[in-house]
């Protein structure tokens, strides 16, 4: 059983991106950034969401983890340019439940809002790590696609940075459905 | 010249309170609570919005903040049941600026998100103090309204409670304006 890890950076106003998805007011150096890079060598895997998908695709990146099996949730993409690129279709939720039963070091869900949630309520998000900025979007993605109910988290572990950036690390408490 | 603080707990995912105003998914008890109580002891007045008051309100409590001189911005409300509560009509951020160029010992700003950006937009936020719980709410009253543009923070001091509770108290970036 390997853990899945939203692993995002946030706004104080709990924003992922502009409302065009850039992303241009978060701290793009520092000792985090260093911290962030090495983190993702520790997964084998990562899932995105379509939008996540694009900024990279459109910047002419069709796989930007190399080093990792990636998954990309989309529902209007037939098959992905990359053949070490996965399209998962309808089935978003099953795909990753699967992926989590074989072994592994780790699955990475880099975004965005909405496959969060959708992951989140389906109880497939074990750990969330906040890399907070020292910024108010005032307006953006959200961080989470609206749910109709919170989630406890357990703080497990934060580190804070001299450029003002704050990783907070989460762990999903499991709660018992209605 | 005093300062203005708003002091606020918030979700990870950026939210005050739930979509009815209630708050329960925050943590209620702990030494962050001994904290914020002994912080507001060192303003001299607050300034809160007609739905944070109501919360207040509608619970009997007329002047939730007996040590402070209290204003409420509200529209609709005409004047106050309560002889230390002032009610503030349209003028809310020339009152506030009048407020702030007083000697005194600093502004609380209380909530809610509609005011906080209000004043915000008009450069007379200077800290923000987030009480940040270890909660997604899914939903719920923003902790600021909607802005056109974002807003640099620089990170002052951060306090780490064993309950899962961060307390991140940041510095408002004065950026000129176009």
């Amino acid at each position: 059983m390997q853990r899945l890890t939203y692993f995002v950076a946030t706004s104080i106003d709990g924003n992922i991106a502009r409302p065009d998805d850039s992303f241009d007011f978060f701290v793009g150096e520092g000792d985090h950034v260093t911290d962030y890079l090495a983190a993702l060598k520790t997964f084998d895997s990562v899932v995105m969401g379509r939008r996540t998908y694009d900024i990279a695709a459109k910047a002419g990146v069709t796989n930007p983890y190399p080093w990792l099996t990636t998954y990309v949730v989309s529902k209007t993409i037939a098959s992905s340019a990359d053949p070490n690129v996965t399209i998962v279709g309808d089935d978003a939720v099953n795909v990753v439940r699967s992926l989590k039963e074989r072994p592994g070091r780790g699955i990475y869900l880099c975004g965005g809002g909405k496959l969060a949630a959708l992951l989140l309520e389906h109880d497939l998000v074990d750990e969330i790590t906040i890399k907070l900025n020292p910024v108010i979007a005032g307006e953006g993605i959200p961080v989470f696609a609206k749910m109709d109910r919170p989630t406890a988290l357990e703080l497990v572990d934060t580190k804070v940075y001299e450029n003002g950036v704050v990783f907070l690390q989460y762990r999903v408490k499991r709660s018992p459905r209605a």
